[in-house]
């Protein structure tokens, strides 16, 4: 039995993870399938890469992270396999699991080439169903991954730049990243970066017209209704309200710089 | 172990669909359920008809397709159990499966009178809990398809009218039957129609004040924020934006027609 | 093999819901989980409240009912674990289990203490993923629910008031707890105490600037367009308007009141 998680833009208004599911189990009906998210901003890889990097180590070993956020379906892009520990992902090599691949773990990578690991018909619109799911089924099922495709370099795939925080005059400068359905406004900036360049002194932090001073434990450590900073259940610097939405009484969303100074 | 697809109008907000899948699992704790959608707009029986159809085919032969888009819930309407091919449905007898029963592939139909396959107390205004979802869980645990009721004639069903395309003086008219969560607008124009009708000729599509001239592959055929046509993954006609939403930027929805002339 | 069924307020579209799963799938890879709704409103300790007392009882004997609805999240707040008949809860001690404990039936309580059935780092903003979900993993792989702590007087836990409907000079009085996907109005206002109080008498229910007189069967009863009131799946008294939603041709939402009246 394996476990296949799944991170797509693709809504679950319509049929779409559903025919991904249909297509896993039958190739593999023992599979089981998690959906982690399916309401990525459609076509936005970046926060594809933040979500898989922060959620696959939760999984169980030997799970399979398929994630279908696919702007260039249907075009020559490869798929890619990814193999890092004790997880595999499958994705398009487009940038998507740049974070992983840049997390400081050995792996391996390959190129799709086994045509007997796609459906039979493919669909230039959705590869996700016709081309991802069932490299991912046939894994899960069992077989060597030596048959999806040859060895790539791992430099040879595609990296999104820009994803981390960076340190400029003003302080560490990073973005939002997330925006939760509480409103909290959670950012790229990690414990060990913010440490670093904070030390011992008390850091401030910068989002839109607002400052924070310091950094707080829990939602309940702020005084209601007023903007408090904490590290997340991301591990990352998180911008929330206790009882309220940080991104409607800060009015700033997904995308805008946050920069940490020292006091 | 049999899997059951799910596609309801519940929505997920509520409760309604976790307790079909209480229920199957009270009476086939080896059933699989695999959500198509909840999505359906409420009591719309015509566009859960589309849905069924282009979604069965890619689950394992010996799945089970339980479609609860009820508005006659409570009043005097049959249950239906259709067979076809390697797949079963279970549906109220609304027209809900009238593209199923009227895809050229022969099925029998049987009408649920068995009291011993429902719970033992129904709700008047909840019959997928308390009579269908019970009824699709004792055909996924094993149990005589005979004993849901007896047969009826294929022709005793309630079919919709209206669902295929028609040729007019204008063209080949059909219209808007799903807007995925792209804005893709998706029509229910087959490839063999629109082969039939165009020929060797090149095609001319219209929607609102909108005229497409050909038809692309693939989404990235087009040129970014023009209006393209494409055989989009249910296998019928579809008018996209590349990056775009073609809902949003065509202003139409479902429901509008879509002619296809020839120049 | 066990049932966990999940109620939260996280939504589904970030990461929180699967990686409860991830985390539950990690201790207990049998545990088949079942979402009954990640759309509590967030926070809403009443709302979930009255959510697990009407769905728990779909499930198999052996479920174990995972409820997240935490504004506590970090404090000193205890975990319950709730043994009811064949049924298991976990949840906060916030009262979200309220209308559980006082439906009338014995229960046993315990309080988490047992520090290795937590995830070795507890975020202190996620105590679903590192606290909760480890908890009901064990219980569903088959450990001692005497190892997750000790036992409590059944009166220690916390109780919400003002869930139930009261008699008041003006009738009988409750309020709308629930507002479902099809715009029904959904009441507190239980057949039992209904019927006590109308006796033989014909029932004229008051919510906003409506009058109702009378109760019927199902939603096809009533009139296209008028306000109908019947007893609804949950066995509470429910506001309808047959092909149309209660909501928003009322204008009322959740926590409105409802009364009861005699004619």
């Amino acid at each position: 039995m394996s476990i296949i998680s799944l991170i797509t833009d693709f809504g679950t208004r319509d049929e779409y993870v559903g025919l991904l599911k249909a297509v896993i189990l039958s190739i593999d009906p023992a599979a089981v399938t998690v959906d982690v998210s399916h309401a990525v901003d459609p076509q936005d890889v970046a926060q594809a890469a933040f979500l898989v990097q922060s959620a696959y180590a939760y999984f169980p070993p030997g799970s399979i992270h398929l994630v279908v956020v696919d702007p260039g379906v249907g075009s020559a892009r490869d798929i890619l396999l990814l193999d890092l520990g004790e997880h595999r992902f499958v994705a398009p090599d487009n940038g998507v699991l740049s974070l992983v691949m840049d997390g400081g773990l050995p792996f391996r990578l390959r190129r799709l080439e086994n045509p007997a690991w796609r459906r039979a018909a493919v669909s230039p619109t959705f590869h996700g169903r016709d081309v991802m799911a069932p490299a991912a089924a046939r894994l899960s099922g069992g077989a060597d991954p030596a048959e999806f495709g040859p060895e790539l370099e791992p430099r040879a795939a595609v990296r999104l730049q820009g994803l981390r925080p960076r340190l400029t005059p003003a302080g560490l400068e990073g973005r939002i990243v997330q925006v939760d359905r509480f409103g909290n406004l959670i950012t790229n900036i990690d414990r060990g970066r913010f440490d670093a360049f904070t030390g011992a002194g008390v850091a401030e932090i910068r989002v839109g017209d607002t400052r924070i001073r310091g950094v707080r434990r829990t939602y309940s450590d702020g005084v209601s209704g007023e903007p408090l900073a904490l590290f997340g259940s991301r591990g990352t610097l998180e911008i929330a309200i206790a009882c309220g939405s940080a991104r409607l009484t800060l009015g700033v969303d997904k995308g805008a710089p946050v920069a940490v100074g020292c006091l």
